[in-house]
């Protein structure tokens, strides 16, 4: 759940609070660049973006998780082996291309970390890659090195605000949040909106601090804070080749409370993975659910990964429609499969508040029906308006607010919970996809 | 794959096709009645059509899988029943409402069944009930013993196709499939379009022979045949709470070929389980892919699902956009995530016979998007076009072409294989789903 309960009347309203949030702390200097090249598998020009973030020094104390999938990234082959380093100083990230199963890629990604580090005089080993955007084509690796250092001379202190604008593909708008614990602070930004059900890690996500906590423990805290938040979402179930989060400390204020820097961390993670959903590609509705008294987390969570997974649903909710039998198909689909042994004679589900189903039947009439619909409609982001040639695209380049579709189900045969965000699925999110590289 | 390549070029075409396969066997009679009454928990009037199979002499000989849905509709739970009845002598059907957990859903489906063995003169228990659509209401028990006569009174030997016509809600047009054998026939028909992962068994498919084959081996027989068909689909990957298929015989002609039986039967499953994607909500496109050389059966069939489940990479076949990518994206978030000591550096796809992907890296230039990009419009059912309000729906309402979007995935590490059929996601999905009930 968001620590905030934020409403915005306008993009200017937005990047106004996003920059009460951007403060980098001690230690970290961002800078940017932008250039057109020409992809070699694709007939026409592209554009990229190219994010640095450096240390003033390096720093033993950083931490990284990557993706799941079975066809990393390049990249992400290659920060696995800088989790080794003693040192990392810097963070090169481009957009556009993810650098996937590209052949050669991993030498490429390679080239770009040598680069960065002769300018801004490091070993190559303690610059971590990453890049997102289409997978399959290669990266351009001339016109990364020839754009690198405008990159480095535009770094600057003072706001993250630029790396976050940087990172981007689909998404609708900068994803920044922070916390301030005594003189320190974190500041996480993020970047995804589709292929979006990230395991045991996330999109591109970025969280800088300089508070000093070692390595190890950052690791762990990192991992933790992780499986609460990020490993907690889903935009379309499809999970990126590219997934990375990256905790780097620059070490400059002393931690003497961990618990409540981990609390703090934890609570900028789920912010930044509820702000994932909500600027998720065609997003109008973000759907929170709450999974109570399962047997155990494993299978809590599952069953929110299968209510806000499964398709049917997620087009009534986009439509405003409270097809509870949808909801109803869903947990059965799961638990059928899945986990067959589970009683649900007791299972209770609530949609805002409204109970739906209980005693192994529904409870449904009129008035609750209407009552779902006002729900629901509460919380959509922004009104569905094609243009003239059918193409539907997102209204709104800003979040309005942060109410859910909440969503409530007890199992009543356990102690577990879990709380998972997903979206609708809106002719929004076909229109960007059906034709998203030409 | 299906055992023709039928194109039709109008609705008309595609009927007199079909009358071309509905002869019953000896020994079947079907009815249908169609009426309008008021659900009670909604504001408007619907309309629902009963269909009545029935056999001339009860029979011993029948079989029946269901859906593994841990919330199965009152249908299923009465139809799991009936498999230790000694006989089956009728089958009744309803569309509109698929009578799952509503509140008596059971006590209302048993009466159903009295009355319609009243009329036919059969005990209650050699009745089997179906029900299919809205998930959450109650079934009109009143208005359904009202109009059974009517369906009763209906009841004739000759064609399926009423029956076929009777069990559809958002079908496009009515699906039949049929083979024969020396003097007797198999003849089958199905219904459903979204919804649609069977687990085990499939939505609702009534086959029909009157060929005779004892109870027990039919049953084996119904369950391999069903494993290779409709066990290989995947429209949206939810799964019904009223999957149901039947398969009866009248055993009016001897079977002296057992093999050459489920043979016709498997492939008459395979048809209409084509059928069921071609026609599945939304369906512009029917994907098949081809797993070879993996590991294990499980997991060629669950790769060829995780394909043709992938969100992103169906939207790409939508907009006929080769984004291969989103193909190989899927590959490896399965097997990341459930199959992660898989060896894939030997993989090799292709879409339409075009090599996309060998040796661990993509193998894309121009003139192979070019070839892509006409594949897939090549396997296009129809254009998309919306009205003036931005609502896409189907413009065929029968099936134009058989043609599929062909996608070969070699694991070269194994010798097992599976093709699996799925269809792209679409505006015609949304529109369809996201205001289905209203």
């Amino acid at each position: 759940m968001s620590s905030t309960a934020l409403t915005f009347s306008s993009c200017a309203e937005h990047r106004a609070w996003l920059a009460t949030q951007a403060a980098l702390p001690r230690g970290f200097r961002v800078g940017t660049t932008r250039f057109d090249f020409m992809p070699k598998e694709a007939p026409k020009p592209a554009k990229m973006t190219l994010t640095l973030i450096a240390l003033d020094q390096p720093t033993p104390d950083f931490a990284a998780m990557f993706t799941k999938n079975a066809f990393p990234g390049a990249p992400v082959i290659v920060g696995r082996q800088r989790l080794g380093e003693p040192v990392l100083g810097a963070i090169i990230i481009n957009n556009k291309i993810s650098n996937v199963c590209a052949p050669g890629g991993v030498e490429t990604s390679e080239r770009v970390c040598v680069e960065t580090a002769r300018l801004l005089g490091l070993p190559a080993t303690a610059v971590l890659p990453s890049s997102t955007g289409v997978i399959g084509w290669g990266l351009p690796a001339e016109d990364i090195v020839a754009h690198l250092p405008q990159a480095a001379a535009a770094l600057s202190a003072g706001s993250i605000l630029p790396a976050a604008e940087g990172i981007v593909t689909t998404d609708l708008y900068p994803k920044v949040r922070s916390a301030q614990l005594g003189a320190g602070r974190i500041v996480g930004i993020a970047k995804g909106a589709g292929m979006i059900e990230p395991n045991m890690a996330t999109m591109l996500v970025y969280l800088l601090t300089d508070l000093a906590v070692p390595r190890d423990t950052l690791r762990a805290v990192l991992k933790r804070a992780v499986d609460v938040s990020f490993n907690r979402i889903s935009v379309d179930s499809d999970t990126s080749t590219s997934d990375t989060v990256a905790l780097v400390s620059s070490s400059q204020v002393p931690c003497d409370d961990l618990a409540a820097f981990e609390a703090a961390l934890t609570q900028v993670c789920r912010d930044l993975a509820e702000d994932v959903v909500r600027n998720g590609e065609g997003v109008r509705h973000v759907i929170r659910v709450q999974v109570k008294q399962a047997a155990t987390p494993a299978l809590a969570i599952a069953l929110g990964k299968a209510i806000v997974n499964a398709p049917l649903f997620k087009c009534a909710v986009a439509g405003n429609d409270p097809n509870v039998g949808r909801l109803v198909q869903a947990i059965g689909k799961h638990v059928g499969a899945h986990a067959p042994d589970t009683d649900l004679s007791q299972l209770r589900a609530s949609i805002g508040g409204i109970e739906i189903f209980a005693g192994g039947a529904f409870r449904l009439n009129p008035e609750k029906e209407t009552a779902l619909v006002a729900h629901f409609k509460h919380a959509e982001l922004y009104t569905s308006q094609p243009t003239a040639e059918g193409i539907f695209s997102a209204t709104v380049d800003y979040p309005p607010h942060e109410r859910c579709v909440e969503i409530e189900v007890d199992l009543g045969s356990g102690s577990a919970g879990a709380t998972v965000f997903g979206g609708d699925l809106t002719h929004e999110y076909v229109s960007e996809n059906a034709d998203y590289r030409s």
